[in-house]
């Protein structure tokens, strides 16, 4: 017997939708794949639209099939679905592991046969195509841009007495949420939307989790990580920065640039045929060699606990992961590279570039320089 | 034998899930219901802030089990929360309907009976309690405000001898992206996100999906509808308008009267009791009455082929729903009562407020003045 693939999902939030669709659509609608080729359903309000420009080798108006549902006594997307696979003789499906479970039960007890794809769904979406890798490299240039916006920003700032910044214009304190603005503001304006931009000083920075919200202080690291998706494209771009206004401590300073060379040393090994793993390793054990070993500190993790890459691109994080865990990178992957260092007390840093996978070496993305301190 | 609810979610796009632990988390993690208390399991990097800012009546470390699982060779989310789940002998579970089908056949396979519910995880989430309700006022006021915005830029701009609006500062022609950023700025740096608001101009408008594209034209209704998540609660605002830039035609006039009668009559009906579907059929009565017919017109759908209303809360579309199936409304339920009429040629009009639901009435809280033309 044939098998269809299946999908039922809206393209906004469904990366391995909009994959298939190439268009978003915000409401949940079918995809099945049969002989290699890939049928859409839509609704009236969408079917004009999807004709137009949506990937599908062939479009349908889901209004046919909900009819048969419905006088098979059936509502809902599955049994839509279900009309449309009957009427092709189709009772074996694959789907997504991250398939409604109560569509799968609902065609399960239709007669069909439905399992779950071994991993993921679409696993050439780790591999980037050369339009994909523009449209990511896109995404990373809006994204530095917005880095440059903070970083004006910042630079225009004046230090009060009390340790904490001014604001040029207003002259009041800045919090993170004033720096956030400037950088969500230009994104916006250039069809970029930001998601949740970290802007995180001192004792914040310390948890890699805390997006920000306190004052920003002079001499004391302040993480910036922004993670913008472009409206056109679904791409999304990825870079972080840690910056100091005005002088770094000594520490700060050690800690920055142990950060920094830990960063070299895993853009220098990324290329197709290198396992994650190994990346990973080199970089905790320069950091262990370096005085910042990574343990509980009174039942707070502290060092470089977190994974050194992911691959990005219709999500912000998908495959592959480059930490502990064996991944043999592939080339057209499209990967961060971000090491960090968090201490309570002391604060943290992390430094993010963007690159793309190539054999012997990678290509990078965000090719912004790395400075900590802004005057 | 005890039956637990299990969740497997992230809570930024997972509206059950964020409902369950207050806190927006973004990655999956684990919430379990058993004997009416919710545990969450959390990650080492999350489980501070959790223990602090959680709804969660207890709190795990998710290393725990995630060794557990390991122990019986079982690796993921599902094993973690199998772990937790088999500790306390509990192998009857109901998940959501979207609960990711590969994870439940993970535990079937693992000895768990899994259901999933019959309709909506949590139906109580339909009914706001007041919290809820000045959280949706809040979303609601911010869209009202960056609608001001809107208004006060349409105002401001002149009209060039081409029809084409044209922008006060710059004197550049002014296309829906320039509206767009004077609506999405304010939201940006008032702490709400905007999702794909649109502002279409002239036939785009006679498509409700369209998100506007083209240049702002005088004389031609302009769809604006705003849609912001407030980053802090994570409600959402709904909101739409239409205007004309200088004198609106005689025809635009008539339908946006016909449209705003018909708002009337589904504003003054919603309330506690009633069915929903009753309120769009008198909408639809009065729009067929009037001469504005819903029919398919050379294969594109015209008049009012959508909804009047939705519910809105944690998520932009949810339970109940005003359209053409029965749904009785009940106090405390916050909907949108959103009629349209669109026509190849002529444009679309849609005005839209939000409201709670109460006894004998309802409170509108967009509460704001419905004008068609800016000078």
């Amino acid at each position: 017997m044939t098998e269809a693939r299946l999908i039922i999902a809206d393209s906004e939030h469904d990366a391995d939708m909009l994959y298939v669709a190439g268009i978003f659509v915000p409401d949940a609608f079918i995809a099945v794949e049969m002989n290699s080729e890939w049928h859409g359903l839509f609704s009236p309000l969408e079917v004009d639209r999807a004709r137009k420009d949506s990937n599908f080798d062939h479009i349908h108006l889901d209004a046919l099939f909900r009819l048969s549902a419905e006088n098979a006594g059936r509502s809902g997307l599955a049994a839509v679905a279900a009309a449309f696979l009957e009427e092709r003789k189709l009772k074996k499906i694959e789907v997504p592991p991250h398939f409604p479970f109560g569509y799968a039960e609902q065609l399960k007890s239709w007669g069909f046969e439905v399992r779950a794809s071994e991993g993921a769904f679409f696993p050439e979406r780790a591999v980037k195509t050369e339009l994909e890798i523009r449209h990511l490299a896109y995404a990373e240039k809006l994204t530095r841009q917005s880095m440059m916006q903070a970083e004006n920003y910042l630079a225009a700032c004046s230090v009060g007495s009390d340790g904490i910044l001014r604001d040029s214009q207003s002259g009041k304190k800045v919090k993170a949420a004033d720096v956030r603005r400037a950088i969500e503001t230009f994104l916006i304006g250039n069809g970029a939307m930001p998601a949740h931009t970290i802007v995180a000083c001192g004792k914040e920075g310390a948890d890699p989790h805390n997006v920000g919200s306190g004052f920003i202080r002079a001499h004391q690291p302040i993480i910036i990580d922004i993670f913008p998706r472009v409206l056109s494209t679904g791409y999304w771009g990825d870079m972080t920065r840690t910056y100091v206004k005005g002088k770094a401590t000594p520490e700060v300073r050690k800690l920055y640039n142990t950060v920094r060379e830990g960063q070299d040393i895993g853009l220098s090994m990324v290329q197709a045929g290198i396992d994650g793993s190994a990346v990973h390793q080199a970089i905790t054990t320069h950091f262990d060699r370096q005085g910042y070993p990574t343990k509980m500190i009174r039942g707070r993790q502290t060092g470089f606990f977190h994974g050194t890459g992911h691959g990005v691109g219709l999500q912000i994080h998908e495959a592959p992961r480059i930490s502990v865990k064996s991944d043999i990178l592939k080339a057209g992957q499209v990967v961060t590279v971000e090491p960090g260092l968090y201490y309570p007390g002391l604060g943290g840093v992390r430094i993010e570039d963007m690159v793309v996978v190539r054999g012997g070496g990678c290509d990078n993305l965000t090719n912004h320089k790395r400075r900590l301190e802004i005057d």
